[in-house]
């Protein structure tokens, strides 16, 4: 199964202790070897960063430890093929820009495919359901916020990724996380955690790796970080979020929840049901 | 003044050379210090770099020279900011998504605002002149080709980027390179050269850098490219475009030409008019 990776932070935080974490498990903890992505928000910009190449051999990765950039939110993914080969543009986080905001998404799981669906005005690049799904998100955003409506009103964008989740999640397992650069949404399907960090700091402990963080030094009471990924990446006390969880945060904030009820024929295919997360967690 | 690079090759190329004598233009033998950018293709795929650092001492740009990337189509650009602050969101090249097809875009010149125009589905994220002429033009194309028409119909396409050069051109310099990831258009207002490097291959020379390269020692018959630039970046015999030139380029050979007047008041103002042109190529 892919992992996913999301931050929401307060202030622009070095993220390089989480994605050290989630590369290794590219292929050196864990069975994730078809490629790996980060997407960074540097204000209103948006690098993405992607290489098909396992993470922990991946030069790219390489690269950005040696050269950690601060951002306020991040999206990060490594993958493990269901569907389309492993090609550079079936690599997550996918990106497209609407109403002058970079999007960018990432999704875990295995859809079937959904039908005849509008590919105006955004369309796959690459052959993989995820960004079929990315897409059909996109443009049920474009439908309601294209020409008019205030993109900047987070609570309406909510309501239309909750109504685009409830349509495509009877076509299979589909945890993802979502960003506009301000706002981190996020889905659980099947399997996801977060984990909030706040003043005062504590340390905390890599599951991946012999790294230790003593976060207390570093931070400051206008810090704030939500982590958010597949399996917890530190010793911190998760939350396991429930199947149909849909979260928003905002600068490590978690300010909304609803849920959409995954369907029962999901979860019984789901090889990581939840009973399997709970003892994942004990 | 910025700097244009693209190139078109019929097979994956190793491009660093090119990026080398292109690379050292910003800042260390002219003035750009703003920023650069460089966009490769792999096939469907596009990774774009950027950096609102002088390319000569960019991390991302000592990167790439180590790790080249074999690419038929790049859109490489250095900035010198006339417009918009130097921030990340401000570096070309910009990348939209039309039709399933990645598109890539860098501008040379600075454009008067052109006033109220259509911002659906593409709008700018950062505040330069350039990107909302590339969004004018991907609205444009968005028009002609968003639901039906073929996209890969290329003729069709060169006539609606046509067109919209046509529209633009009135508020100023605009000299600018634009790829879907098959073809490299490229436009000439007030200065652009080519070099098409083809079988038989001799050596060639930076004119930035103490730098030669044997290309007779690599290529094959199947290789030719087309390299693309504000000014020349080696010492072969490099054609210089004429002010108004609208050029197409398909695996490293020039398909089609248009000329697309330039206003006499925009020649009149470009302190990089024709006569100059002639002296620097002397």
């Amino acid at each position: 199964m892919c992992q996913l990776l999301a931050l929401s932070c307060a202030e622009p935080t070095d993220v390089t202790f989480s994605l050290t974490g989630f590369a290794a498990r590219g292929g050196l903890t864990d069975h994730h070897v078809d490629g790996w992505g980060v997407a960074f928000y540097e204000d209103r910009a948006c690098r993405v960063f992607v290489d098909e190449k396992p993470a922990y051999q991946s030069p790219v990765a390489e690269y950005l430890k040696s050269y950690p950039i601060k951002s306020r939110n991040v999206v990060a993914h490594i993958r493990k093929a269901t569907q389309g080969a492993a090609r550079v543009e079936n690599c997550h986080p996918f990106m497209r820009e609407l109403r002058g905001q970079q999007w960018v998404f990432a999704h875990n799981g295995d859809l079937r495919p959904f039908g005849e669906i509008e590919q105006s005005p955004f369309a796959p690049v690459g052959t993989t359901d995820s960004e079929a799904a990315f897409c059909f998100i996109m443009n049920r955003l474009y439908a309601h916020f294209g020409n008019q409506s205030d993109i900047d009103d987070i609570d309406a964008v909510f309501d239309v990724i909750e109504q685009a989740t409830r349509t495509l999640n009877p076509y299979g397992i589909f945890n993802f996380v979502l960003s506009n650069g301000k706002v981190q949404f996020a889905y659980c399907s099947t399997r996801l955690s977060y984990v909030i960090r706040r003043w005062p700091f504590s340390s905390a402990r890599l599951v991946d790796g012999d790294l230790s963080v003593d976060f207390a030094e570093r931070g400051t009471p206008a810090d704030r970080t939500a982590v958010i990924a597949t399996t917890p990446l530190t010793d911190e006390a998760w939350t396991f979020c429930e199947p149909g969880d849909l979260l928003m945060f905002h600068s490590g904030v978690l300010m909304r929840r609803a849920h959409v009820p995954v369907p029962a024929d999901v979860l019984a295919t789901s090889k990581y049901a939840p009973s399997e997360q709970s003892a994942v967690a004990a």
